[in-house]
């Protein structure tokens, strides 16, 4: 037996998504038959919304509104123009803006260097930075702040040896314990980093 | 800082499903991004259409199509029309109904007697079943599938002291071992059950 088609299509179009398998869609699916008209409307429409209005900053490759390109970072000329930190994705920008503690440029790469996913620097917004740069002679010091995986290294490598010819300055995030975490918990391989990366007290 | 509106609007829609915080919100919202847009836009409407075209049986309670009103297991009188199998919602009806091995009627509670949540026999789908049973003497037997813990005992107990005193017969799914399952892994509580229910050889 098959459920209504109504309900059917939507825990299909559940299952679409990323961690969600049939069982999860379906609960989902009958929640979303509970949930109040409006919510579901407003559910309904911010996702094409979010589709149709939303692209990527042609300088930075950050997310943003189409009637908002360059991006909102990308405009203000009071944040540091001789720094660019380099990012895997929009979310991370977001994680780093709310530090408060960063206040220079972004670049969003929208991807990481994956040679065994067949991902090159072609395949990324990668180009964009270099042209970024050329035509920027104010960005002294790139971040590389992709993450602390094996694609994220892979491709602060290759930024560095790509950029570092230039004359830029080309800096890596500091390895080392979670702030507040315990010694016993952290991998061996963090360890290692953190007692290379020891600071004088 | 915050997310451009269109995402941030569509993060917080995610956030309002169950068991999605905002960081699972997050990632679906950009992987949304990154769907077609043809995949979006049947997303959309079958958000729309779920709750728009579908409604609860006028007979059983069951979920179904607004212009297929009885449901079509009500309308099929090839059925056993002496059984009504009760259950808590519509997935249970699939789950049964899956396992091609039942042939009567349901009817679907949505819903369960809960006095901790405050929810009464005159709060979910009761009091058509009485007068289901009182409309078709032809019913014989309830079999009462609600969940195996503290509500749909309650619920089931319920009833029985409510049938019964009708002449209507009202049974209750089996306790036991799941099939497959290894008995030092099954909790206490089901082992009793699966030692009162032993059966002969």
């Amino acid at each position: 037996m098959q459920y209504p088609e109504p309900i059917a299509k939507l825990i299909d179009n559940y299952t679409k998504l990323p961690g969600i398998g049939p069982k999860t869609a379906t609960r989902l699916a009958f929640y979303t038959l509970g949930m109040d008209n409006e919510d579901v409307e407003s559910f309904s429409k911010s996702l094409i919304s979010a589709k149709k209005d939303l692209t990527f900053c042609d300088t930075c490759g950050m997310i943003t509104e189409k009637d908002m390109n360059p991006c909102i970072i990308c405009r203000d000329k009071s944040r540091n123009q001789g720094t660019v930190f380099v990012v895997e994705n929009s979310r991370d920008v977001m994680a780093m803006e709310n530090t408060r503690d960063y206040h220079g440029l972004y670049h969003v790469l929208n991807g990481v260097i994956s040679p065994s996913a067949g991902t090159g620097p072609e395949d990324i917004n990668l180009p964009s930075l270099v042209r970024r740069l050329s035509e920027h002679e104010e960005i002294k010091e790139v971040i590389v702040g992709t993450n602390a995986n094996a694609e994220g290294e892979a491709t602060a490598m290759y930024l560095a040896r790509l950029l570092k010819p230039a004359g830029i300055k080309v800096t890596r995030l500091a390895h080392g314990l979670s702030v507040g975490s315990d010694i016993d918990y952290a991998d061996e391989l963090t360890l290692i980093k953190a007692v290379q990366g020891r600071t004088e007290l």
